[in-house]
């Protein structure tokens, strides 16, 4: 029924996540009305990302340099290390912007289910990392989920005796949340973690 | 905070409709992890529908043919020409598959607000279409607007003393929607266009 070449941008929108057929639809008619030069923007960006971005060999961050902004950053507070899941995770961290100290990501979650071991998840060079570094706390803030536990759990494992604080961000319920749309995981995990008012 | 290249290409998908910063960044991490094989595919789409994409020289549909695979057909219905607003409205109806006739686009709908009078829709295109041929009814299929209503008057009247039918598309309730939620523009238009159940 489409053209081929739009058939093919409609296939192309569908492989973005949470984009079904009809938002595909909408954004490949879109796409057939825009001023050239926003296409060829946008097919640019698509293939610098590719070309340009790699990981930061220190940290796993997307960078386009040798080494990331905050790695390269010696101003950041060398005390703390943050370990996060996937480079976004940085990204939200430091919209927060009170975090001041450096982070690590992590190649994967284990989860022995998916096939995804201890040693799946690149932790040798986050023990090389510490090892190698002066970080008085790991902060583990990677998702609360089982694959979250049970990583958190191995690194505390595997840090002991190195003298080093570690330290998981915490579960709770969220700040503005209707109490009855909050699972029980959550709360029974902010009961748990209940804190004295001070 | 972003490097410049994933910067670019949040603001590429945001330049899509219905997609704004946040869908944007996870759009953009996204296409960072996709294999390369996929985003050529992708950017060669985009690349595509703006170079073999043109519209049909009869009708102003899409094609990337000399003329379009409806305007190619001759087996369809001579009598009926279904007038529309945008090439997207062919395949809404071609997807229902009910209407076997031939189809015309506007380049616009008239609206004085916006500056588009009657000589900026392409008119001129559609009246000569219907003089050469020999179609029995037009069926007018724009969206229920000011717009819309303005534009199939201006239609009809054009045609008076040409001998050919001209038909609206019916507005009412849609199916299976809730009565509580229906507007009162369309409402009252249902109430106006009653019909007599046979």
């Amino acid at each position: 029924m489409y053209p081929d070449s739009l058939k093919n941008l409609i296939e192309s929108f569908k492989l973005l996540p949470g984009i079904g057929e009809k938002t595909a639809e909408r954004l490949a008619f879109y796409v057939l009305e825009m001023d050239e030069e926003k296409t060829d923007f946008f097919t640019d960006s698509i293939q610098e990302v590719k070309t340009k971005i790699h990981k930061c060999p220190i940290c796993s961050n997307y960078t386009e340099n040798d080494k990331c902004n905050i790695c390269s950053d010696t101003l950041r507070n060398q005390d703390y290390l943050c370990v996060v899941e996937d480079p976004k995770s940085i990204y939200l961290f430091e919209k927060v912007g009170t975090y001041n100290g450096y982070y690590h990501v992590l190649d994967n979650l284990i989860s022995p289910l998916d096939g995804i071991n201890p040693e799946d998840i690149g932790l040798e060079k986050l023990i090389k990392r510490i090892n190698d570094g002066n970080f008085k706390e790991i902060i583990i803030a990677v998702k609360p989920s089982i694959e979250g536990e049970t990583t958190s759990l191995y690194i505390k494992k595997i840090m002991e005796g190195l003298n080093i604080k570690v330290t998981r961000i915490a579960s709770g319920i969220p700040i503005g949340a209707d109490m009855e749309y909050i699972d029980t995981m959550t709360l029974q995990r902010a009961l748990a973690d209940r804190k004295e008012i001070e």
